[in-house]
């Protein structure tokens, strides 16, 4: 029997979602506990890898076995995963259903803290200089639809093409906050944090609004923005 | 001349505002940075002391110097301060403002997250099973007014006396938290948390909704309910 499980987790204490050389992976941690718990070895996969300190409000992941499982165990589950990691439902799903595969869209938001906040921490990237949000909005605008993403992606990455279809990108400002939210088919590594750190120089003037559109011609991870820190990236949800 | 400095803090780094024998209170951290940052010690006096790991939204203190400060000094000591303190606000005050005898009501906020959240560790206090709001609002409704706060006060207290006016106590559910709110002319050592906790045993079917009335008559802290944790707590308001 194949299940679902939705889950979301707090990227500060691990080394992303995948096992790592030099840390600990969320996807370790969770197939350890499991295992105590079923006594039985499970393999689960997730709907995508998510960097060392990227967080999660909304992660999904596949597994089988031939236990009968429902809420219950996810309440139980909760009480002996890491205060970080929370599981939030489980789900019996089709044998062909796969987490990744099957996934059709997947929406991140990246969190900017324009003031010191204290309980922020670990939360939100700081950035205290102004910056123009209709400028940014002018500039991730043009990222809607099919294109070649290869400038905003790491290098030496698996992957047979570059191209995401975007669905939505676009900025908010919310109390002492500037939130991004994008939503495509897929995500190459590292892209968000680049789109953002390309946003901040377009809302901070030093490139034009027509930026993106160049940079993604280029098709060269040097000619975008920097890459903006971990903390404030969030996997938001995963539709299927 | 005299300012006052709005603030707000992370109490969970911290052992409290004030110093401690086992541990750095807020109260010196900022005392010494400004040390550095001013080229002459100063004494700072807050509008009163929180516990060891309680939040501060907003807390305020009053100190004196001859230097010109503003806004600016603000942004610059913020660098230097730990990520857990952000000054907000500095403003010239008359020479008989006093952060603690001026003050005359005091809000605070205590959080409890009726789910795990991987985002709320540190944050709030983590209750999963069901509670009843109405019956908690019923109780602390009898809070409200001037009343002995004996039952609700860590013994070996040093005040002369132990009645507060109440002016706002209730309880509010937000998505997944509860929260409660409560407004007076002063606090008694561990009085909020010992209000959550006898409140939970209300909630809980554990306590009847006249508690409140019966616990303050009896004048016995070993006759209310149980203190909860200071994580949860956050002083979030002070009105002058």
């Amino acid at each position: 029997m194949r299940y679902k499980i939705t889950l979301s987790y707090n990227g500060s204490g691990f080394n992303g979602w995948q096992t790592q050389k030099n840390g600990v992976g969320i996807q370790d941690v969770i197939e350890q506990k499991m295992k105590v718990f079923l006594q039985e070895k499970v393999n689960i996969t997730g709907s995508g890898r998510t960097d060392a300190g990227v967080h999660a409000k909304m992660q999904v992941f596949h597994f089988d076995t031939e236990k009968e499982l429902d809420n219950d165990f996810i309440y139980k589950i909760n009480v002996f995963l890491p205060s970080g990691i929370a599981f939030r439902s489980i789900e019996r799903v089709d044998n062909n259903f796969h987490a990744r595969f099957s996934a059709k869209l997947r929406s991140y938001e990246y969190h900017i803290s324009t003031i010191k906040d204290p309980f922020k921490e670990g939360y939100a990237y700081f950035y205290y200089r102004q910056l123009d949000v209709d400028l940014m909005n002018k500039g991730v605008a043009m990222l809607i639809g099919e294109h070649d993403f290869t400038s905003f992606s790491k290098v030496h990455t698996q992957v047979d093409h570059f191209r995401c279809i975007l669905t939505h990108a676009s900025w908010k400002r919310e109390n002492n906050s500037l939130i991004f939210h994008v939503r495509a088919n897929r995500f190459l590594r590292g892209m968000v944090r680049s789109l953002v750190g390309t946003s901040i120089w377009i809302g901070s003037g030093k490139l034009d609004t027509t930026a993106f559109k160049e940079i993604m011609k280029a098709k060269d991870r040097k000619s975008a923005g920097p890459s903006v820190p971990p903390k404030g990236l969030y996997l938001s949800h995963i539709e299927y």
